[in-house]
């Protein structure tokens, strides 16, 4: 089929809402900025201000927050056409951010009965993800049914349609019923990707372990479909390992630290870009980082993410050239 | 026992989070200010203000949201030391408040699985039913189990202790499964109460029918315990029945309306407050009406509660006297 | 209303296995024998055998369990009119019954997701309650939604139709979900009852307490509707109590036991049926006591309720007399 | 790691009740005869019978049922060490089976909350799996969490240690939410799985249509981990296809028919002997055919299990040599 839309992101569109007044404890707080938030949404988000074609699968409450997110997203450059509004009186997800100090931020989620963990496998259209050069899968609609098998469903088309699947971990801990269930599904979809991109703490869950050997983790995966992974070690930097068995390592960037979540995100939305752009791991490495760098000193996870020419800039400002 | 205590309210404290933009759709707003709401917190703000000794019995949620109601609360002068802290993973309930215009006022409610309808009857004290006055009884508590089971408990303890129940129909569409489920239970706790207060429409679900017949209404309850009976109609005003058989009308006051919402809580705060003071019911109507029409022209619910000197300000400038 | 009905049973209708081969545990035994069951169910069938005019209220799985029992209790006499066939996949509720010892005699009920507890207030029919004497509740009905709220509309339309309430306790501690809430809805209903039949430890759960003072259950409880309190003691007797102070003392029947469940249904079957005929509450006591030993000495609980003959012939047998 | 045991099933043991009275409809029946039942434990207790070395994982109630099964299953040779007890109030699964004729046998089950739905990924034990040949997977288990992540951490871990995955569909239609949830599942498990035995029919539920064209099913499914697939049409015999293009057709032997089910047990029993004895598909597919043959001309699915000698007696008798 022809592939005319870039990456086609599942799972959670929610809101955030930042504390307005930040580096106090949110008990302390009065008030709160609602941005688009969630894994996939974000990415989404990011993919599209790199000039990708991007769409978006999901489901939305039938609400103020859900017409907010699609509208959003819309005029963000994303196909929500596919995204399907919650009919059964679930609500949009909410995350609560405590802005503490430029390192500690803690969340609050309102993850229970939330729209986007309903999208079900018949509202995953086969044509959708057969057009698409790439799926992306973000763990949190793994964490329970039926969004579970929506994801299943959709890698199974992909896999049919020589749709490239890239597993965003994006591990939360909400509605998850116990770290047996999160490893189960974790190590499957692994397993079933061709990209995998998670933290360190991430793989662990995977694992369900706190052995923590990149080189186990990746002799085990590479057993199965994936031929590329990439596991970040925050400020250390992080590691990109190939099929073949090169190792390339990368670097975090200089940043004036308001928050760092959001990190994540704008990471996989410029390495993948960086990869679609036919450039090297190498040079993938580079732009994910210089959009984390980016969208920390940010206050949001969405409307923050950077253009090319920002995330370019930022490389050449500290690396002295792209 | 020794009534040390004029008032204690249980049921749902949640959190407020009112448009800061007014006057237009949610969607279009950026920003939210946090107060604490729930009719019987509220209410026993209200009260608190007003200068009565009052105890609260709930739950709220381990975490930001949780811990600040309790601190507002405490600092309202509410005795919070009967709160339970949740810890099943439990989040505080949320009502988002859309201000479109005066008029028009929509809101959105988290309600799935929040930590206010997870009290347990046996997180209820007896001596704390039974060293108050009054106990507040409102309608959401009873929307699902096993809060609704902790209500019908303190009903229970009531009656054994002499303390006067006193039940503000409060009806929120969440969690409840059916209009029968709602008039079952409705009906139940009316029968059971000594005052009952709510809007037309709220007996109308009571009754589950749309009669709106208020002679019918007062007669069949009069049959139970209520000795007391107030039916409000908006701007229309409201009337109260008795069981010997009187009928006061009360009407509303002039007011500069910001948003509607907030009206019944403030309205049943200063009508218990009059009554406790000993006055008659004719008065009890101005003074819960005139603090219906000064929460109402301010943003929030609980921090715009009125003190008593604001209520008897208001009912001498409109009325010329108290 | 005209009352055309003795009785209406509102509640559990399901099925029994009983071990055909006796006196072994049922690791042992090889085979069962069905027979209908459950309290209000066995109490309708044993009115029906007295001659009594009896309707049954409840919800019957839409398969073979669910046709047999309407079947049976049709062809006993009882009218099936009002049963509703569920159609959202619950099945009949069961009973496997062994039959160990004279003495002992375990049972393992399947009562999860069982057709009975999902009878629903809106198909309860005013018509049925108005035009019968007595309303029979049973206590497993009050142990989930929405049975429970089935019959709390029920006793609401009793109340208002001049219908007598009769609560057999009949406590399983299947589906309840914590002693609390046992005792709210227990207490509950007995104080909206005319009349209430149990053993001791129903009693007590009733109470939530070991205390086991049969003079304060019955002052309690004579605060609020009952005019009527029948205590069971097994073996030792039960006692019946009214509201204006008179205390009945009553005896067990000698019997040749083949296991002890199923007596306290055909108990309060022949208990009830004594009263209806305008005999004084020593009789009733001595009918009950008789209908008990009868059965006891049986196989089943339903097929083995006994006849006016059979009962009057038992207590002349033993006491001389009628 | 040394392979010490011949299978290790997982998943359903549950209650048979048969009529025993046949040749009518269930309403009509009067008494039970009760087996162990469920795939699994059929398949477990007919290897066993064939003088294989089988162990079970799997959970039963806590009550006289869970008993009579893990007695009875070690009575027959299989090692029930691995099962586990039910400690949260699930009781073990029923079916109840109606005889009406030999071609016409309606069940009836009861599958809500039941125990063998509720083993958890950590009850598995890595050594078991690691120690058998083969790891038998039937698709009940797969209808519900926790017990559909335990049978997906059982093969993750046969995959880890060379233990050949075999899926028995073995498709009921209860505790699935939907008809893509069981698709999605069915595939998975299918891709995962080294053999797949199912009829035409359940093959039809793994692709969630009714094409049902042979051809494509192995197509697909060979593209994944498969090597062997067996799809049964009744009567009409079944067909065997290996990843290398072979087609071995095998036939169905004729019986006395008494009843239908068990006939698949008995078949995947027989049919995975044959394979481990060295036999060729050819042969397996006898074996298989004259295991079912035998089977559905007794009582039950689990004591009918016939031995090496009877099914090549039949065989023998019917094509003339083995």
């Amino acid at each position: 089929m022809n592939k005319t839309i870039d990456l086609v992101a599942i799972g959670r569109a929610a809101l955030d809402l930042n504390s307005i007044e930040i580096n106090r404890p949110m008990e302390e707080t009065e008030s709160f900025r609602k941005y688009v938030g969630g894994s996939p949404a974000n990415i989404a988000i990011g993919q599209a201000k790199l000039g990708q074609k991007v769409k978006f699968i999901g489901k939305v409450g039938d609400e103020h927050h859900g017409r907010y997110i699609t509208k959003y997203m819309e005029d963000a450059g994303v196909d929500m056409s596919d995204v399907v509004v919650d009919n059964e009186g679930h609500m949009t997800g909410l995350t609560f951010t405590e802005i503490k100090s430029p390192s500690e931020s803690n969340i609050i989620q309102y993850r229970d009965e939330v729209a986007d963990l309903y999208i079900r496998p018949d509202e995953v259209k086969e044509e959708t993800i057969a057009s698409s050069k790439i799926l992306l899968v973000s763990g949190t609609a793994l964490a329970q049914s039926p969004s579970r098998e929506a994801v299943l469903y959709a890698i199974d088309l992909a896999h049919q349609h020589d749709t490239r699947v890239i597993f965003e971990i994006d591990y939360r801990p909400y509605t998850w019923k116990s770290a047996e269930e999160v490893s189960v599904y974790y190590t499957l979809v692994a397993q079933l990707s061709d990209v995998v991109i998670g933290t360190r703490d991430e793989f662990n869950m995977l694992e369900n372990s706190e052995e923590a050997d990149n080189a186990k983790t990746v002799e085990k995966l590479f057993n199965y479909r994936p031929e590329l992974i990439v596991i970040k070690h925050g400020v250390q930097g992080s590691h990109a390992y190939t099929k073949d068995g090169q190792v390339y390592d990368g670097k975090a960037y200089k940043a004036n630290v308001v928050k760092t979540f959001g990190a994540g995100d704008s990471y996989a939305a410029a390495f993948i870009y960086a990869l679609n752009q036919g450039k090297g791991v190498e040079d993938a490495l580079k732009y994910g980082a210089a959009s984390a760098a980016i969208v920390v000193s940010r206050h949001s996870s969405s409307e923050a993410m950077p253009t090319v020419d920002e995330i370019e800039a930022l490389i050449i400002e500290q690396d002295g050239s792209l």
